[in-house]
């Protein structure tokens, strides 16, 4: 266990370092947030910040010999970085959580091969293996980049009448995957935390709603089956212990009706996604939970055990403000019980997140 | 009303300007921390902060000129320091909550002035008033110096055996008043906020127990007839606006039983102490209450509305961690409904406050 005192290293300057950075001060702990842009929303709250880039080495090596473990807010850090840092302090989550995370095909294999269902897919590298992936899997289907996509970024539909061409060209021809379509009837994300010690111990699953391609509103708790829930649960934790998985880790799931015409128990959970890292369906827990994500990233990281993630009220509702959402702000601050998170970015560009307002109903 | 980005000054840079800084961040407000010592455990997590004496003209000025508003957290500033901000930025709490607290016998005095009981008190400059006072209000009695006094310092108890002399002697002739003995059944204390426009909101009643003359352990909610609850409530409130306070403040109150024999309708409150900040007996809010009492004093300071302070649970303990308590944290840190916070000080010197730990149980 680390001591109160100890410095904890970031990698990531947003609002997510922000939020572990805020969470670490709370216990004692020190931070120090390694990002390459300069006044990143994260500096404000931390003691020491390096603004270098990702892949700077001397930069990185110095940072390493500074704090006392390191983690980061993001997955696509490059691998070389990953491995520099794991040799010279404790990188939490590791390596195998990094590399499996930051490329679509390695980790739709990985979730399939410990039995998990996933939506069908097939790997991408030329319009040949996308014409025959095509009719394989029917249109619509999704072709998403295997590297740096997020928030709808790096991925396009394509339709009946789309040419797999110009679909490529459009992502660059970089290497994709193609994903057949799902017929979800609802999203839903489990936000857990596995320990040093192998303890795992998972929020409420919570239920998620997108704007153009980004998080909107999370509500807990989901509406879902005990059955869809435990499934949900149990894939999460056969990922967190198979990835050797040390903090926070949020799996986006897709629920599918088995029958549309049978109650709800007939729903089910393919895996979408996995982020290795405290996530922004995981915001409520720091108003709604016993322990906060942050709180519980930091601990899980710094070999704590971990705290409890109890729901504290009978409703909880998050809404992320993104661009100019944030002009809403004198309102949401005269709603009583709104709980309103900024994170301290100057320019509300379209698409930013800028913060976000948490709702909870109390139970008394 | 404060936009989000406007920077916060605080004077005092211990933990309860640490807790305001961490609050101030949440909704994206910038804090600058003025204090004396080096190393001061909220510089860990502002943007900004100045090492100054608290009645150094210049760097005051220095101070003031860059943020938006001041407030602090304790109440003994100078009062020509709290007149040079004035003057040059919105101090809030302003003058009167300061200069009226800072002096028991000025804060007796109000407090009566209101037609709020108190323990019978007298003013105090020499060995004659001492032995008037003894004789009006008996023993055993409470020599209090007027100004300074925190935690049980600068207080001494005169019982029937006691030499007046000797216990002016031990405080050093300074101003004084004597307080007569109130056989108080519990201690509890109301913290409230008030906005700008006027705007009133308490929490729960706290029930408080010390150890050492130091706060121990507060519990929400307190044992407390309806009756002595609304007493207390009521007297915070007169408080408040009498004062024209802005900012979250606390009432320290005794309960005594009108007639032992009776059940407890025959509670009634004597206000103790008036602390114009946030204070240790409203820790829990934190965990506790749906606005803890930093987002609250952040809100009333920036001219926001004030936020819901309902209850999060059925009951909140909150255990202050002093000296070496904070050995406990490894403990403390596997209980997994116990919230752990920490303040980042080095030194755990005996009757230091270290850290706090607060215990909610869930509703659900």
């Amino acid at each position: 266990m680390l001591a109160p005192g100890s410095t904890i290293g970031i990698l990531g300057g947003g609002q997510l370092g922000r939020m572990i950075a805020l969470a670490a001060a709370e216990i004692g702990m020190k931070t120090h947030i390694y990002a390459p842009e300069a006044g990143s929303p994260a500096f404000e709250v931390a003691r020491h910040h390096t603004i270098a880039a990702y892949d700077d080495e001397d930069a990185l090596k110095r940072f390493a010999s500074v704090v006392d473990v390191v983690t980061y807010e993001f997955e696509n850090i490059p691998a070389q970085t990953a491995a520099l840092i794991t040799g010279l302090v404790p990188l939490r989550p590791g390596e195998r959580a990094l590399v499996t995370s930051q490329d679509r095909l390695a980790e739709k294999n990985f979730v399939a091969s410990l039995g998990i269902r996933t939506a069908p897919f097939r790997a991408i590298d030329n319009l040949a293996d996308l014409e025959a992936a095509l009719e394989a899997l029917g249109r619509p289907a999704v072709l998403k980049t295997r590297r740096f996509g997020y928030d709808g970024k790096g991925q396009i539909i394509i339709g009946p009448q789309d040419d797999p061409a110009s679909a490529l060209a459009q992502l660059q021809h970089a290497p994709a995957i193609l994903e057949g379509f799902v017929p979800f009837v609802r999203e839903v994300s489990v936000v857990a935390a596995r320990s040093v010690d192998g303890e795992f111990r998972a929020y409420d699953v919570c239920e998620n709603s997108h704007r153009n391609h980004i998080l909107d509103v999370t509500r807990v708790p989901a509406t879902l089956s005990s059955g869809a829930a435990a499934q949900a649960l149990n894939a999460t934790q056969a990922i967190a212990e198979a990835l050797d998985h040390v903090g926070v880790l949020a799996v986006e799931l897709f629920v599918i009706q088995t029958d549309p015409h049978a109650d709800s128990d007939q729903e089910s959970v393919l895996v979408n996604e996995i982020a290795p890292r405290v996530h922004n369906s995981g915001h409520w827990t720091a108003e709604g939970a016993q322990t906060s994500q942050f709180s519980q990233h930091v601990r899980a990281i710094c070999g704590w055990p971990l705290g409890s993630t109890a729901l504290m009220g009978s409703q909880v509702t998050m809404t992320n403000l993104i661009g100019n959402d944030i002009d809403q702000w004198p309102q949401i601050a005269a709603e009583p019980g709104a709980r309103l998170h900024l994170y301290g970015k100057d320019k509300a560009r379209p698409g930013r997140k800028m913060g976000h307002v948490t709702r909870v109903t109390p139970c008394v």
